[in-house]
């Protein structure tokens, strides 16, 4: 694809470098930005400069966050006991808006996964480690991806934590609420019925 | 979604206003370049920044060109007496790879479509008027969308160009070269069949 400008073409290879687009996507959304006026582009092109400037991450959670330390962790009133292991921000994100949370976070900054030549040491484990070694602790909430390299992730955390006195534990998996039986997967199925709960406890948690 | 940063909730409506990009798209986009380091999050900006002020449009045909007028009208090995119109520049670009054009264009900036309250003195129809009084032009190629507002536009361009001495013609549409006919939609096989050509020019043309 050959285009008429230079500077279009630097562009469009700029767009072309996120995740899931192509040249042709790339020149959609150089076009539809070129239709805007030239207050707008200014005001886009400031907005991804100080993305590079202004955003940090929380030296506690590795959260984004606009301050060394984000809200979460700043805040009292979140139950500092327990911390939620999760894969990145997104799931960050999922969780809080679910309002049913009120611990805090850790974020690994991707998982454990050799084929893309990621080891323990590419993620924020080491940190975890620390905050778990002073102590204050309860319980670590594993919420990383049901794959393979989520679960190699959860066995890597539960050997490095075996001889801390902190509760292990997983999200639980099963057939999503108000969904149809015949319609779920059978691997998902058969684990809820392995990890079947007492009818009563189902009760008192809705 | 309630993001963990104002900035990034900026960031992300910004990248949310792109054609068929929502928030979530958004913020996928938004997290893969804070992953980016800071000098490419500049260079980024710097591109976008650069779109509002050195970006022009051909004063003769209004292709995105970097100089007042862009490198096919100043080009005067191409036959300045065609003249190929278009709906914006992406037609261009596919008509410039086919390397079967040596004409020139003209970018209307849109097609008229009275539900989307686009009517002819919105498109660029006046200074193609203006082209065609010099009365060097002989050849008006109209590749313009078969869709209605296409035909629409056509219509209108062959109505205002009646009294000119100007061939108008239009793409050939038909079975795709290499499909199989059991594939071809009913239209489009309905069309090769009345607009049939000579075999003898269907070779020649090869």
């Amino acid at each position: 694809m050959n285009l008429p400008s230079q500077l279009l073409e630097q562009a469009v290879a700029e767009f072309a470098k996120l995740p899931g687009v192509g040249k042709k996507t790339a020149l959609r959304y150089v076009l539809h930005l070129l239709r805007q006026n030239p207050d707008e582009l200014k005001q886009w092109s400031y907005t991804v400069a100080r993305l590079a400037e202004e955003i940090h991450y929380c030296e506690i959670c590795f959260a984004i966050s606009e301050k060394n330390k984000c809200e979460i962790c700043s805040n009292s009133s979140r139950d500092h006991s327990t911390i939620c292991v999760i894969e990145d921000i997104r799931d960050l994100i999922a969780i809080e808006n679910t309002s049913q949370y009120h611990g805090t976070y850790h974020v690994l900054g991707g998982i454990i996964s050799p084929i893309n030549g990621i080891g323990p040491m590419d993620l924020h484990i080491e940190p975890l480690l620390k905050r778990i070694e002073t102590g204050d602790v309860k319980e670590l909430i594993m919420a990383l991806p049901s794959t393979m390299e989520g679960d190699t992730t959860n066995f890597y955390l539960y050997k490095r934590l075996s001889s801390f006195p902190v509760t292990l534990s997983t999200l639980s998996r099963g057939v999503p609420v108000g969904d149809e039986l015949e319609y779920a997967d059978e691997v998902t199925l058969g684990q809820s019925i392995l990890m079947r709960i007492p009818y009563e406890s189902s009760i008192t948690r809705k």
